[in-house]
């Protein structure tokens, strides 16, 4: 059996995440196993490297697959490229070690979150923001985002209530920008548990509107998801980069 | 009456165009007048500093209109970002001399042509983009591009056979660069004939691709739109800029 290693990019908008799901149509996840067991003839089932929301995007997802097919790669790149609908792009497809897998190797993954900070509307990239025109202290909310930096329980971060196994997890930077009329979270760690990177962002925007001290976040640290702020939208978010 | 001025962009993709045509929905203008009628409560009609392309997209187009109605301006652009639909953005409206008119004062226009040139499928920006992944000799291009800059005969860039007026234009600037996976075209005239900058794109392509010499370029000027090239799709024609 080959290993195969894809990287992806994908526009969100019109897809229910990632992740296949019995009955439901529309996944990326699903999208592209349909589209590898009819190019290549036999069932393929693929791991990506997390699972991201529905409506969220990724500039760069992995993902890996094993098939028994000696097409070349760049045949199958080719062939996928066709066939794909235009909201999925490959940037490439190559034969890996028969250990690597995209989901259990992965070191860092790093997240943008795109905030349209102004009244004008956002016309021509409005699928990718979350457009929100309040005014934002962007120093009150750097103070606060230095208190993540580093391994927590992020256990008020994470949306699954039946969650069993650990919250800890570690984010390595955590960056607010201004960016014309946006303002964009870029957050790397080595890993992030459902909904985290949203409700972080949720937590330091009410930090911005003056309705949460940076100090008020240590206390957040093995706390209940109601202690911690509010989701903001999937379409705000894109996956960057996945490492190994 | 009163004259205002409105600075508008929009995401041209499931538009006819920007001029109101009869029996024809779904034009730029024809949405804006329709909206600003019912908001006014009177017969609006807008002029536009030009038309665009079906399909082709605007930054920055300026408009203006005369209205009996005393709506103060920030209620007027409120209620039009309220209204408008989500492709087509308001940046500001303003009351302007009597004298304004957004076509007949307008000094020069600037025009941005984006070509896709990878072999990567582009996925978020896919609807403002012509795909080309031909290789291309940008030297090639720029030698050609310095032989429109000046008042020039473009008889062989217009698409409208019927054009009885002069198709002498002049063009201030043609700028060609690379920037990532794109190469993009931006240039500034005096004014441009129908289908203008979409033909010479397409010509200067043809240079790129060597199937024409930058040094066969003067021979055009004056010549039947056959001589020139070939039009390129109207997804890739972004208005930038009108100044007065």
């Amino acid at each position: 059996m080959r290993n195969l290693r894809l990287d992806i990019c994908y526009d969100g908008t019109r897809y229910r995440g990632w992740q296949r799901l019995p009955g439901v149509e529309n996944t990326i996840q699903g999208k592209l196993e349909q589209t590898l067991s009819r190019i290549l003839g036999e069932d393929i089932e693929i791991s990506g490297s997390g699972r991201t929301d529905a409506g969220a995007h990724a500039l760069c997802q992995v993902a890996n697959f094993h098939c028994e097919s000696t097409m070349p790669c760049p045949e199958l790149l080719a062939q996928l490229r066709r066939y794909l609908p235009e909201d999925i792009g490959i940037y490439s497809c190559k034969e890996v070690s028969e250990r690597f897998h995209a989901r259990l190797n992965s070191k860092t993954k790093t997240y943008r979150y795109r905030v349209w900070n102004s009244e004008t509307p956002c016309v021509f990239d409005r699928r990718f923001v979350y457009p929100m025109p309040e005014k934002l202290d962007l120093e009150q909310m750097r103070l606060a985002a230095a208190n993540f930096l580093g391994e927590h329980d992020f256990s008020a971060f994470c949306a699954n209530k039946k969650m069993k196994k650990s919250t800890i997890r570690r984010i390595d930077s955590l960056e607010i920008a201004r960016v014309r009329e946006e303002v964009v979270f870029t957050v790397t760690g080595n890993g992030f548990l459902y909904n985290m990177v949203r409700i972080l962002v949720g937590t330091l925007l009410e930090v911005g509107m003056g309705q949460r001290s940076p100090e008020s976040i240590p206390a957040l640290f093995g706390a209940k998801r109601e202690e911690a702020g509010h989701l903001v939208p999937a379409q705000g978010l894109c996956l960057m980069e996945v490492t190994y």
